[in-house]
């Protein structure tokens, strides 16, 4: 399939400037194997701190139905119910995404903090969605294309919403490189199986590449939070993102497997050496997503493992359960640093 | 990511003759793009009936834990569980597939038919399974890197178990393609946005090119059953499989679009006359894993609209439940003719 020169500006006529962007272009070259064409790409943050949709055929649709979320423009009030959400933290198993609702509203001391938290995607079981204040938490299932088809109805229903200054964080678990088992990885640059800066994306015809750059500031204030919480092992490091959890993470224990342990062993040092200190399965279309969309965001992910020693996760329900906990406890922490909430307790 | 010379015959040694398998051989050209490289992958089904996993590093194994399944060999008595199915059925939802399961139960007149029915993988969130007699029914979420994890794990699953003859479907959702809204497509081959029949595979440094060829006989078997059930569209076409639901399969309503309606329109039509009648996100990775491991493989999805007519899935829960019942029906009256039941009500 061949690369093209598409970009923000062609295509249907769009203009960055109408939507008060702050941007900045960028250019991506595609790689010799993909054609060697070469294609701009725009990303950046909108003065009115609004989010950035970037489809001019959204405006002429009388309605907008999220059919994967269960939710729509005729059917719910969107300003209403979502107008004032602030942050949004994403996840792939929907327990632990309705676990982090109830720890949130605890952790803001709000009203009902013991009690059941309500799927607001009741009628989709594709995900699964709760409020705690200004947070959001949502499920996101495994993979790009699971996480994708979320964020796509996501950013509509933050923009149908009229949500300013939205902060978007996923919160996962992943395999580790050359790390302890629970060290949590806040992601500074997500990365392909080449360990390439990049998410490529078939639109039609075309594969267009984006870059998958996260925000620094908040990647550099999320490490500042973890320095305050004791025992807590946390590291910047590249996120490597795959398309499959056994093959494509060199594992020699799914129902495939055609190399030796010493090629595994090699390309996984590779990628160590190319900075990488976890593999994950969403964080290059996050990053892709979210940056064209203009939401800052992050990838904080704690490693189940530590890929150079294993491949099974063979830690106890706990100890996993503990793990899984980390991301959460950090980001409760940045969360109630930026609301300027001070702990009593 | 240039593609090499990888065959199932290289890597560790293994010898798919001593897994007792009738093999065919089948030449896969790479495309220019990819760097115009060939390789030859074996699919066939074994002659023992048995799962063809294609790991020599499982057998040095203690124990297989099927992480994502919350099941493995030393806790669980994957014989005792599971040496009986003979059939698997896979959708996306797992709301979907308890529903069948318990449909399958009534179906079969098996004992507890009216009662719920537990989900064996309740330890994890992650995927749903449930049985009715020689049934078994799992969720797999959305998307190719969902499936393609609990592919994996199923196929240890079935291996670990000695299981034998063993006839999978995935029963699904999906946009037509020049057909009517609830018409029910049996593919005959599963191609990729490009409409070519294959499923690329990222391992290691390289990527690996798989058929995706389906039984031909089982989905022939299928459509003559179809035939026997009244008001019931059913047609054999090509399925294509995407790693998005927006811009990966030209729709005009998602978060970012950067296509006019024409182009989309041109697009569709293409994919049309290539031979394209459904949309779905997992029936390439389906596929070439089941193919690779030896799996009798059908995919069977209904149409939930016209995507020649639109992009929103705008039909009433009540019509869309009954859709999603189409599949259900068709394999219900499948697997009971394959044992030899006769309908006395």
């Amino acid at each position: 399939m061949p690369a093209t020169e598409e970009s923000w500006h062609t295509g249907v006529g769009l203009a960055t400037a109408d939507l008060g962007s702050c941007t900045k272009h960028r250019r991506v070259s595609l790689s010799a194997d993909s054609g060697g064409a070469t294609m701009t790409e725009t990303t950046g943050y909108s003065r009115t701190g609004l989010v950035l949709v970037r489809n001019p055929h959204l405006d002429l649709m009388e309605e907008d139905i999220l059919y994967h979320l269960d939710l729509g423009t005729k059917t719910h009030n969107l300003p209403a119910m979502f107008g004032d959400i602030k942050f949004v933290c994403v996840g792939g198993s929907p327990n632990r995404m309705r676990a982090f609702a109830q720890f949130m509203r605890r952790e803001l001391g709000l009203a009902g903090a013991g009690e059941d938290v309500a799927d607001i995607c009741a009628g989709s079981d594709r995900y699964a969605m709760y409020r705690a204040g200004p947070v959001l938490s949502i499920s996101h299932g495994m993979g790009i294309p699971s996480i994708s088809i979320m964020l796509h109805e996501l950013i509509k229903l933050l923009h149908h919403a009229k949500c300013r200054d939205v902060t978007i964080i996923r919160i996962g678990t992943s395999g580790g490189l050359g790390i302890e088992a629970g060290s949590v990885v806040i992601t500074d640059m997500a990365v392909d199986s080449s360990f390439r800066p990049r998410f490529e994306q078939v639109v039609l015809d075309d594969v267009v590449v984006r870059s998958t750059e996260l925000d620094k500031d908040l990647a550099e204030e999320l490490l500042t939070c973890s320095r305050d919480i004791p025992d807590f092992p946390t590291l910047i490091g590249h996120t490597m993102c795959t398309y499959d959890f056994y093959e494509g993470q060199g594992r020699l224990d799914g129902a495939l497997c055609s190399f030796s342990s010493e090629k595994k062993l090699d390309y996984l040092r590779r990628a160590y050496e190319a900075g990488v200190r976890n593999i994950e399965m969403e964080s290059t279309a996050f990053a892709a997503l979210c940056g064209l969309c203009g939401l800052k965001a992050a990838v904080v992910c704690v490693a189940l493992l530590d890929r150079l020693q294993g491949d099974q996760i063979r830690a106890s329900h706990e100890v996993l359960w503990e793990y899984q906990q980390r991301p959460q406890r950090l980001i409760a922490a940045f969360i109630r640093k930026r609301l300027g909430l001070v702990r009593t307790d």
